[in-house]
């Protein structure tokens, strides 16, 4: 009786083409959150710090951080899409479209839009697009991500492969600046870097300096507070049996950590607006450090606007080794450093 | 001269039948509490995540989880009652009757309402019958616990023993059901399950599947969060010294991990509002990874209510094994893996 | 290119007499970090804690915690001042002028007061004098402290040497007490304390008693909170090939550890008004258990207030042993347990 009250996650037989999932706990993020977020990563972006910052820019208030609204929509999937995950395996076509101010409440649902079985047939790619929304309905997060999750039963028959076409990178005419964004007040040395977009160019590398190292306690923190319940994060007891023999970190707080690190070369960068694509190279745990360097792969003026332009980053998270000589790929593959590899789209003043 | 101005804590000879004890430190419940408080077990109900959810079941805005409230109530009175605790052995009769919001100020009075001298001398038994009201003056938690507390002299005469009479369970009648709950409008699929009341039995038994382990620092922020000052948790240099030779975890804390752990089959039992006994069956230390499972032991329709039924649930907390054999009592103790059996009664739709 | 782009902190060499550093980073202090600094360091004033009670205290509402504001502001100098610091030296003069509220939005200026090149010619002592300003443009806290730097180049010349004229103590004359303090209602039991400013006289020690526990991800919560970016708090990988092997813990949360622990013997002492002085004595890492006891230097009456003194307060922080028999000073140098001497001014109702 008690085995259909609990939730197994699905397995790949699960998803179909087409099905919309809508995610359970809408979540209202509040200060309490934005605090945290800053306690976990040590984000010094004015604009997500400073009321005042937000207003000279034209916000209203000061908006929540963009990869805490991320991984508040991605907690809200991983029970219905991600709970039998082997791998998360990519990003794509991501999107910050509209801020989210402390109050707003997310609410997140996901879209199948590919399927494809492994040839093993112990698994397969499940394609999802998610979308976050805000209490009056808005989108304010649109992405797409696939994982490879696990099937109930080898001898299932596979659906019909369908892998859906993805851009390689957001194209800088469908990114989304602020509405009433304004950058003639902004303030470089509160903002902390003299560095404007135009001091920038596409083939800059930048070794964000900084080393950062993660406790067990605070990647368990942070992933909890999105309410990610992925059981590798937590539990001990069951991957002391596993591969690795200890909790994996969310990549997602790698993410974060690596943003944060950014600060210290990338400061004026002060708004997300696409995730073009991402991949976690290699797993981190407790007791790494981790160190960070960009890659500017674009430097592209913004439809429209004079006053600020879109980097295109590459940020390359690396683990228990400094990125003074930009480790990335190699060979095909990558450093065996390297943990992370991010391609996105920032804002910058010009 | 000091030593009369700390506080040494209350012994066993200190308490008097009658006797009325104001705590220290009213304590305003902020959106940070609550921010912690997810981050610090991963809790996913709804309705204390979203103002939204919250309005369409007739709240004025999210109210603060329940065992959050009875932390910060519990906390304020261990300066005064269990400071020189050897043990929290039981609570009983406890009410949540009133919810909690943001904003609101809470503190605690205790009266003893029972003493016993253990034949041993060295200790006694004292019941406290705790009360939290916020800055209106209404009670939000009324609840009985009774601690074993050190005697200062072996020598001091015994009290007259009295022991009160304690319910073994609030009646389904005395419940307080929060003032304007309207259910019409319930969304299980935002609430994160299907199931409601009469999906339930008496005997059901449910195991909650996931494990999480508990780190040092987070069931320290926990405590401090509430302003517990039970020394056997923050304090290394000592514990060494002692029988566990460990920090000992609050057993709040442990409390609040199975709640949060039992969303994984108990998903719309979104309210609670009866404690009706508890005990800290084995200690619980940083490391361990706590599993949980719950009973049925009632199922009841509510008083005046078609759209609302009380589960009265046992669930049981369990450390370094699955749950999914549902380890509890055994011949008149219990399965050494178990810490904690908590009995309580939850709001949920019909 | 990109070295160009990221901060190395400042040299001995970049520092003049007379300059002003804008510091980065304004912070809105929030309801998030009046939380995370609660579970932290367990603190329980009352005023802090409670809105009701900071109304009956003249308060328009709650202040945030003085070293909490302290921190922010200390943090924010940090990038600028002291990145490269071999050694925090000292503190003096310091004030807290007006009360900060959540919702309050801090920015943090540096002026360089004193520069005195090392005999050994690679590094030197700045002196700077910090100011925190709200949104109004009121300085809210104002101190001096003095840090030894590193030269970038031995070679380079030494500037001309100024040592500023920093008293012992801030005279009590020019202590700020809060506007509109009023301490008729003012309630000794919900405060925790019965004793009041007459009650104590100079000379007095008082042991706190209880003892914490720092792990290492309570410390970088805390100091990413701050946003203090010094490397040596957060970079384990870094560490273990220096001096002591391990993440040494930012000196301000020792304070906050050991104001808080002060709860316990000074719980009326409501207010922190003048920082006079202050050694880190020694380094302390997680896992070391600190204690705090107190000497009373001074026991002032406050010019125009008959209901309230000021306390000039010596805590002393000591680790791994407690504090009952009062380790401090011995032959000119300090007990091998002290890590922290604070001198500042309390303010207590009389």
């Amino acid at each position: 009786m008690s085995a259909l009250k609990t939730n197994p996650g699905n397995t790949f037989e699960d998803f179909s083409i087409g099905q919309v999932i809508e995610h359970a706990t809408p979540r209202t993020i509040t200060a309490g959150d934005v605090a945290l977020y800053v306690a976990l990563t040590g984000s010094r972006f004015a604009l997500e710090c400073a009321e005042p910052f937000a207003h000279t820019l034209g916000f209203p208030e000061a908006p929540v951080d963009d990869w805490l609204v991320f991984h508040m929509v991605f907690g809200k999937t991983v029970p219905d899409v991600s709970l039998n995950a082997v791998a998360n395996l990519g990003y794509a076509a991501g999107r910050f479209l509209a801020p989210v101010f402390v109050g707003d409440t997310i609410q997140a649902t996901s879209e199948v839009i590919g399927l494809k079985e492994n040839s093993s047939g112990e698994s397969g790619t499940v394609y999802v697009r998610s979308i976050g929304r805000n209490q009056l309905g808005e989108t304010v997060l649109d992405y797409v991500r696939w994982v490879m999750v696990r099937k109930r039963d080898k001898a299932s028959p596979a659906p019909t492969a369908h892998v859906p076409s993805l851009p390689d990178a957001v194209p800088v005419e469908s990114l989304v600046v602020p509405e009433g964004l304004v950058l003639e007040a902004y303030d470089p040395a509160r903002a902390g870097s003299p560095w404007r977009f135009d001091d920038y160019a596409a083939g800059e590398r930048i070794d964000h300096v900084d080393g950062m190292t993660i406790e067990e306690a605070e990647h368990q923190l942070a992933t909890r507070l999105y309410q990610n319940t992925a059981k590798v994060h937590f539990n001990q007891f069951e991957q002391e049996k596993g591969r690795f023999g200890r909790r994996l970190i969310y990549g997602g707080h790698v993410i974060s950590l690596t943003r944060a690190l950014s600060f210290n070369g990338l400061g004026n960068a002060f708004k997300i607006v696409g995730l073009n694509g991402g991949r976690h190279v290699a797993p981190c745990f407790a007791g790494d450090t981790v160190y960070a360097w960009s890659e500017v792969v674009e430097a592209e003026p913004v439809p429209g606007r004079v006053d600020l332009g879109a980097l295109r980053l590459r940020t390359y998270g690396v683990k228990n080794r400094t990125a003074a000589d930009f480790p990335g790929r190699i060979d095909g593959g990558y450093d065996p450093a390297v943990i992370l590899e991010l391609d996105y789209w920032a804002l910058m003043p010009r």
